[in-house]
């Protein structure tokens, strides 16, 4: 079934432009893409050739200076967002402040923020850090998923929600979640971090006022890649947000004392754009750029029920535990699952050449990346798993340090 | 004379380490450091290695998570600043940001922010940003240079200055300034950019409160490297900053709702650190701290005072202004002139492979990057100056049209 499946992959030729040490199953490109031969060719280019021989003139010659832009339209693409609406520039964390303050501020009249219970952590700190120095006129609701939409009131100015949950990978219906919140006339906020490159987006159609997302995970980017921040052409003359620095401003190049802000998307940008890491970012985003968008949605899907099956059929009464959907179009491309032992079963996972990983308290994750995966690779992964639940293995002392990161 | 002071160099050995394409004489170190061998070996091995191999894995496996603080502490022995109170993240603009925030926040019975007029405009822009997000209980006060002193009174919360300025290369003295406004009992925010690598700089010594700076000028760490915060030891406790990500957090890989702060320096952090950037400076700095402190401020001292030298010899009667302080103690490592046409003169430099920078509305910057430059370039680059200015080559067409980056 799995070697049929690779067989007929209309994606398959993709693998080969990844660099996937031999031996590996790479399952985490949710959480670090893998390198591409692109990026690492673009990488040898952008140091070598242009910061190395161009130098200072790179900024011009070689399109440094345009890169924020250049690359937000390209992963616009991606994120079903027409051009000269997304910039690429910081992180996910510094872009969700950004974009919350910008659409807080569009709000004069309201002060609530409402988000969910077990978002991903950094969102939840970084409107804490808004609402701490906005002082009183702001608050956040922070509640679970069900409660969400009931929080919504007259008083919402901003909703905060992430597309593809990092833990159970449930997906938030876009498009009626943006409507419910406008009808009850605050903004809405998407993080995307877990699924550009992963699950269809239409931003636009989904009328979506802001949206921030991530460079490393399935956009394979490279760790710590820069991240993305969308804003709808509607709100660009009027949205103000409080990291104003040189690179959003109208004319960086005067160098006046007063700040000016560009009469569009860029001025969502702060500081210099940082070079070498969204260099690789658009090779990889290029790469993606050529693969069939609805093809990479349902290679996920089928990577992802197939290993679904695998583990129900051959892992079945050993404490595992489905914790995301079990509908794959209900979810986005990784999996959870829970078990007591979930950190050392994934250490004595990840000793055999298989890579997910572990989220606190007792979740495994397993990615499902549809350009650089292969069915068969499944077998073998849900094979390994099965023979480390049935030996207990992971039960040997070196599985057992906690010591997780990113 | 310039063959016998590059004869006894003692920092001579260090040329071999950087990358300087032939034919180019390079006095732009102060805006873009030139590409270094082991920048180059470093990202070779970063991006095959680590993030090519290890995967996921090299969060630890390659010491990625600890780079802001390992990375911090080199920089702090670059700028008098003890372990422990200095993080690599961010960009400069933004890390302005979070440091003006984290010092007024300490001063809450303050309203006031002083800072330079013609200071470098990004930080004008950023406090310009905290200023409008903070509303009435701040305010902005931007006086000329020889005004600052007396702006700083009983309502001062803050004083936001750049160490060297990015045209005049003039230095403030930061000892005594610092002195001044904590005698007001106001909090010393130090933009070190144009100084941290270029002059010494002893921030404990000073006791300064706050620092941020650049790491893609003097620090050689490539195009929009990372920049670097410093916070003193004693206001650790207490300082709190608006952009509370995940990696300023006691403890990020908890996941909790609940923003904690790090207690220590690492609660300026935000988001993910960018390693393919952070790893290309961390490189460079190792370089930079194998040379001897000391020989680098005398060196960059001697060719700064010996282009002055040549310039005032060679080039007298040609309209050129000295703009920077005529003592070489009193400046940076670069030195500034204006003419009536620099933008023109500087692009016929840079055809003839001199390459310093235009500054607007009518600045030259010449930067005497101390491990690299040898005094023989200032010798046939002010050769070439007096022959562009004699011969008035530069009123070509082509050295007109006006685009200037960074």
């Amino acid at each position: 079934m799995a070697a049929d499946a690779d067989a007929s992959d209309p994606l398959a030729a993709f693998r080969d432009r990844f660099l996937i040490p031999d031996g590996v199953i790479y399952m985490n490109g949710n959480s670090l893409g893998p390198l591409t031969r692109d990026a690492k060719a673009r990488m040898d280019k952008v140091i070598g050739e242009e910061w190395g021989t161009e130098l200072i003139r790179a900024w011009n010659s070689a399109g440094w200076y345009e890169l924020p832009w250049r690359l937000g339209d390209k992963i616009g693409c991606l994120i079903g967002a027409a051009s000269g609406q997304t910039v690429v520039c910081d992180n996910t964390s510094v872009n969700l402040f950004k974009a919350a303050a910008a659409a807080f501020a569009l709000r004069p009249e309201r002060k609530k923020i409402v988000t969910e219970a077990g978002n991903f952590p950094t969102d939840l700190y970084m409107l804490d850090g808004l609402r701490r120095f906005l002082g009183d006129e702001c608050e956040v609701e922070i509640r679970p998923r069900a409660e969400v939409l009931d929080a919504i009131d007259a008083d919402t100015a901003v909703v905060v929600l992430t597309h593809v949950h990092y833990v159970s990978s449930a997906i938030f219906p876009m498009a009626d979640i943006t409507a419910g919140t406008q009808e009850a006339g605050a903004l809405m906020l998407w993080d995307l971090s877990h699924s550009t490159g992963a699950v269809p987006v239409r931003l636009d159609d989904a009328v979506a006022d802001f949206a921030v997302g991530c460079g490393y995970k399935h956009l394979n980017g490279g760790p710590g890649a820069p991240a993305f921040i969308y804003a709808a052409n509607r709100h660009h003359a009027e949205m103000r947000q409080p990291l104003s620095g040189w690179f959003g401003h109208a004319n960086p190049f005067e160098f006046s004392d007063d700040y000016q802000p560009a009469d569009n998307v860029r001025r969502l940008l702060s500081g210099t754009t940082g070079v070498l890491g969204a260099s690789a970012l658009e090779a990889s985003v290029d790469l993606m750029l050529e693969a069939d968008a609805n093809a990479m949605t349902v290679n996920s899907r089928k990577l992802s029920s197939l290993f679904q099956e695998l583990v129900a059929s051959r892992c079945d009464g050993f404490g595992l535990e489905l914790a995301s959907p079990a509908d794959a179009e209900e979810r986005g491309a990784h999996i959870s699952y829970r078990h007591e032992h979930s950190y050392a079963i994934m250490q004595n996972l990840i000793d055999r050449g298989v890579i997910g990983d572990f989220r606190a308290p007792d979740y495994m994750r397993f990615g499902f990346s549809p350009l650089f995966m292969r069915y068969s690779e499944l077998d073998t992964a849900v094979d390994y798993l099965r023979d480390i639940l049935e030996s207990r293995s992971y039960q040997s002392s070196k599985y057992q340090a906690a010591n997780a990161v990113t």
